[in-house]
């Protein structure tokens, strides 16, 4: 059974399940699991481990439009290294300090290789669903992308100054400020941690809907720097994924009023229609990070 | 840097940490991790390990004398079977329902050993902490002592019966409802997942106080069927740990009051005193289950 049936299971099992974050009385809570052969690249400092970690939870109640409130987070590592560790604990306390919540403390275990499950809470007022596009809405997206699969290159490269940009790059900002804008105006929305190509097909898969977009996506710069070529600029920003950003539907006529709200970048990358994802009038694969 | 060392360091540098669970805004917040090597030993099914490890969080949650409402796992294991997931959240699920509080889902992912990151909410409107016990006060224990270090020679013997019964010793009742009766009254309460001894040391340090305690203490009779001889039943029961029984003080006049509100048996162990923890006496080590 791979990843995505497995989930498909719990979300038939668990009524609350099934998007970025469970909903419960006005609350939001999220969990998350990261560990060092997949997503923690050599080089990647624990502050970057720290931040990182728990901004992917920070992520998920952003997707839901919810205000962060609190992050717990479990440490575990072969061994305890003071410096190490007081790295991890600043890095979740700034990502956290970042979106206006509260990094409150967690637990250590011992485990052979490095592994941080960090869990997120937040309040949500009206919380944004994956199942409520509708034709006609535009479909948009915060930030740019690319910046991890970026990283990752970097990190790979390691050359003069590349490890310490590519930490910079894995320190992203959670869009709680811009999912708590979203939310009550856009009709669907999730964090494109698994890639762009894939967020969509999980948000047509839960709304009954496709989309049709368009290029130029909103690629970060930085992806022109390490991509061989056009087809691996695709692939670093619209597949790779970790980047998340939200992506979201939003009614065409209130969009404008969302961008002024909205105090990063929103790019409308095309419209929700009734069925298939598309590019550029191609079809694009549900391909993309496996978590 | 050991791992009380380290968790110091935490309890240090982050203001809501040091207790069994963080406190915020009037709700308690809690993460855990277990894996196969040093929680689970062969013969664990999935749905006893879904129960224990969510239980665990539920546990910290009545440490707090909060009332639990919440609870998510991350299931990390090699691959997903079906059968074992879905057994996994029923255990996850029924331990929450015998507490009242809802398992809300997760995550899943991929990981060499089997490991289980766990996350538990609650409301607490008078959080027990660790640190109220006065010289004069009772020690209390709930239920009985030594059910899982009874379990693991049941697991470890794998005789006929024995992994069945062990399985059932592990599904432990997190005392949520008796952490409740005891909230307002109790003044320093925390569970004894590191064994008796070492939650009294814990207990006594956080409340600069010392405990005098005398036998007998409350070993569950499977401890006699099991136990070599009487040290290594006051092995089992007052240092292997992994119980999850609340350790409480509360003032003497109260306790027939309490006792009377308790559902569970709560066993008047000794006394607090000025300094020093003793057992008849003597002096009780500092040590037990380390996690």
């Amino acid at each position: 059974m791979d990843e995505r049936t497995a989930l498909g299971l719990l979300g038939d099992r668990l009524s609350a399940a099934g998007d970025d974050a469970a909903v419960l009385d006005g609350q939001v809570v999220t969990t998350d699991m990261l560990h060092d052969r997949t997503d923690f690249p050599d080089g990647t400092t624990r502050y970057t481990a720290g931040w990182r970690a728990v901004g992917a939870s920070l992520s998920d109640v952003a997707a839901m439009g919810a205000d962060a409130t609190a992050a717990v987070a479990v440490y575990a590592a072969p061994a305890f290294d003071e410096a190490e560790l007081a790295d991890f604990v600043d890095g979740a306390s700034e990502v956290c300090a970042a979106v206006g919540a509260e990094y409150v403390g967690g637990d250590l275990d011992h485990h052979d290789e490095f592994t941080v499950a960090t869990t997120a809470l937040g309040d949500a007022d009206e919380p944004v669903r994956r199942s409520g596009a509708e034709p006609g809405d535009a479909v948009c997206v915060t930030g740019t992308l690319g910046r991890s699969g970026a990283a990752l290159r970097l990190f790979d490269r390691g050359g003069p100054g590349d490890i310490e940009r590519a930490n910079d790059l894995f320190r992203f900002e959670p869009r709680v400020a811009a999912g708590r804008a979203l939310a009550g105006r856009a009709t669907a929305m999730m964090d494109s941690s698994d890639g762009l190509a894939r967020s969509l097909h999980q948000l047509a898969e839960a709304s009954g809907c496709g989309f049709a977009v368009e290029s130029p996506l909103p690629i970060d710069p930085v992806v022109d720097e390490v991509a061989a070529d056009a087809d691996d600029r695709l692939e670093l920003g619209a597949f790779f994924g970790e980047d998340f950003e939200l992506v979201c539907t939003v009614p065409e006529e209130a969009l404008s009023a969302v961008r002024a709200d909205v105090s990063v970048e929103l790019t409308r990358i095309g419209a929700v229609v009734e069925s298939g994802v598309t590019i550029d009038g191609e079809s694009l694969p549900d391909r993309g990070y496996t978590h």
